[in-house]
């Protein structure tokens, strides 16, 4: 059994550790691996853990909820989660119970989660494949607490990202080389199952829960499947990295890879929340020359400019009489844009975004998730004019080979995160944090879920 | 001033020819060139002209217009031409004036055109821009009659074809890499209108008559910027390569260019006129594993094969009770195409044709054009799992550099052209050749202009 010794280590330093009531102590340190005793055994850890940034809270957490990883294995859990038990309701944060986890799964203790607008659409009742009572979240980091028969690519301890876009590296799409929508867990995943027809959570009745996009982050606990969840640096801070479980990925994936942006094009980014915001820092590394942000939110101006826009235009604001905002930015580029992004979800925007391209080679990438039967439309001369209607999905990147290259963007400074969470709330505020959405203030609100 | 010597040579074998009332005699003969005494002027033709396969009935077309090239130059040609005059009504022939060209301007003497589906279009008043009176056609090949001051690209005798997207090299678009349609003339090209604001055409009773798609091939002599005009091989027969000008172009460049089919790819194409059978044969040459043609004709199932389709599905017939052409089509290739091909102008099939293709990847091109107004919609979902709407005017082929390219294609057997010509008439049967359209038995009406 593997914990983080950083989380320890200052603790230690202050003499408050306790473990189940007795002090911990550090048995021997080598030179990749520490060796500490608690609750009376041994326990490993690897070097690099040291690196981590812990907080004296986290280990509190830990302390307090005296939680003990390796008695845990292959037991049921009974920790907190939040519930949704109907779409329009809020969540309810209550005791539930998940299962170990069976052959190719993973059980992950989560530290932080996120709360993203697809949480939000899916509880609001209008994602037509939203199902209920379930445990939404998919924007989450933790530590793995166990694996089940055949697990090899993550392993107790590891510092681990869930995917709700998993990638097996065998089926037909993920050979492909063409796209990142893995198709081994498609099809359970859709259905708030895992892969063998079955949820590993239930409740206090007995009543189980369905599992959310292959993640269901809101929970202390959760299992996944063995292809959705990536082993990251634990250099890492956790809590900044759950970001990249969806909203930061989504949108820079989006602009460097999706789109592919290259040096010299000219972008226009619809909707600045965090995978708008991720839009603009990706087409910022690529060298865009002209990156505008369209969003009818004043608030959302100075955070554009501070992630490397250009220009802002608030189509409530900013347009002459008669004036479109697909002609303004026409005219703001000489003929339109090389690449349009939709963070809307709104099929008007989605169709001013095409038509903001400029002809000929001008892309449109959707992002945006519309509400259940909406439908986007245009002329097909804009299409036969040269414009290209495409979307992107988690940004098109692969979780599993491709989180490494984003969290080394992270801590090189080239891909800001940190700056996404605007808010931190305890995991027990959830519907708050809900709440904090619609706020033109926040971002993103990080859940600690120890607390 | 040149003329086509083998239009000649047959003739003169059969002792026919009369230019003027006076017989033609070939004067000398050297290397590269012959000069043939034409109404008692030594006039000499490029050796290279022998090579063409010319017809008895085209010399005595000639002979019975009492043509004389070199009178012509810098005047006025009275000529037969078919005017729409208006949007519903048959095309009248009558006589019309050709003024010559204005700098940067090219007479062409039109040899041979199609009739191709968007000028039915056009005629039909459906299309938005339509404008009448005006001289329709865009499909159609001949030789320059002359040339206006400050043209280079083309010479007196050249085989030319009109290009209705124009290649300036010079533009935004032409220097982009990134696409073939030219911005040089298109403002004035939508208008009916030279570029310098004005027509080349007018009736006998004084009124302009208006260009159109910058071609007016329905007109035994025509005037286009030089921008939209291709010189080619003389050796290649001006009745097939007409079809160049538009139909065959527009098919098999899709393929090859804007969709870039690759060795295996899988393939649909909705619709089996002249230029889904062009798509199809650009699919064969790129050894596309599986081409189906989805057609609600089976007339156009042996061509389909014939042209190098693996499948061909007749929606009316095929399907299983309850079963849509997407899930059939869906489930013939395991999961959708790489891509498809829209090449009818519905926009129910334009979506049928995006929503067929393979989750991840596919792409669907629009080349058919819908009516005025007419929309396409799909769920955006369609494009966020990967696949990519796009469109293609003229196969997306830059007419002056890639034209010669398509000509190789044809004389090498690698590209069908000769095989489109499945009926043929004199000019003046023109309103004829709009009725063909309608048959099932027709792919193109080739019409002399000599006739």
């Amino acid at each position: 059994m593997r914990l983080s010794l950083p989380r320890i280590i200052p603790a230690l330093k202050n003499g408050a550790i306790l473990f189940r009531g007795k002090p911990l102590t550090i048995n021997k340190s080598l030179h990749n691996h520490s060796t500490v005793v608690l609750g009376g055994k041994p326990h490993i850890f690897s070097k690099a853990h040291l690196y981590c940034s812990p907080t004296f809270t986290q280990v509190k957490g830990l302390h307090q909820n005296h939680y003990n990883m390796s008695s845990t294995q292959g037991k049921p859990i009974t920790c907190t989660a939040a519930v949704a038990y109907a779409a329009g309701k809020p969540l309810t944060v209550e005791q539930i119970v998940v299962d170990p986890p069976k052959a190719h799964e993973v059980r992950i203790k989560i530290e932080y989660t996120a709360v993203c607008h697809t949480d939000a659409y899916t509880l609001s009742g209008i994602d037509p494949e939203g199902a209920f009572p379930s445990i939404l979240g998919h924007e989450g980091s933790g530590i793995v607490e166990s694996v089940g028969e055949g697990v090899t690519n993550v392993k107790v301890g590891d510092h681990v990202i869930a995917l709700y876009t998993a990638e097996c590296g065998k089926c037909k799409f993920c050979k492909s080389g063409k796209t990142n929508l893995c198709g081994s867990v498609r099809a359970t995943q859709g259905k708030g199952v895992m892969p063998d027809g079955t949820s590993r959570f239930h409740n206090q009745k007995g009543e189980p829960l369905l599992h959310f996009m292959g993640c269901s982050t809101f929970s202390q606990y959760t299992v996944v499947a063995d292809v959705s969840v990536v082993a990251v640096d634990p250099k890492a801070p956790l809590d900044s990295i759950s970001l990249l479980g969806c909203g930061v990925t989504t949108g820079y994936g989006a602009a460097i890879k999706t789109a592919n942006v290259q040096k010299g094009d000219t972008v226009a980014v619809f909707g600045a929340g965090t995978v708008g915001l991720s839009v603009v820092q990706g087409a910022k590394s690529r060298g865009a020359s002209k990156i505008i942000v369209v969003d009818i939110n004043n608030d959302k101006k100075q955070w554009s400019f501070d992630f490397g826009a250009t220009d802002f235009v608030n189509p409530k604001e900013d347009l002459k009489e008669g004036e479109t905002i697909v002609q303004k930015l026409i005219e703001m580029t000489d003929g339109g844009l090389e690449y349009t992004f939709d963070c809307t979800g709104n099929v008007k925007v989605m169709r001013d975004a095409l038509e903001a391209c400029h002809k000929g080679w001008g892309e449109s990438i959707i992002i945006g998730v519309a509400g259940a039967g909406e439908e986007i439309s245009t002329r097909p001369f804009q299409l036969v004019t040269g414009r290209v209607w495409k979307g992107s999905a988690f940004g098109g990147i692969k979780g599993r080979s491709e989180m490494g290259g984003l969290i080394e963007d992270y801590q090189n400074g080239k891909l800001k995160v940190d700056e996404f969470i605007t808010h931190r709330r305890p995991f027990t505020e959830i519907n708050d944090a809900f709440e904090d959405l619609h706020h033109g203030d926040c971002l993103r609100t990080v859940l600690d879920l120890a607390k």
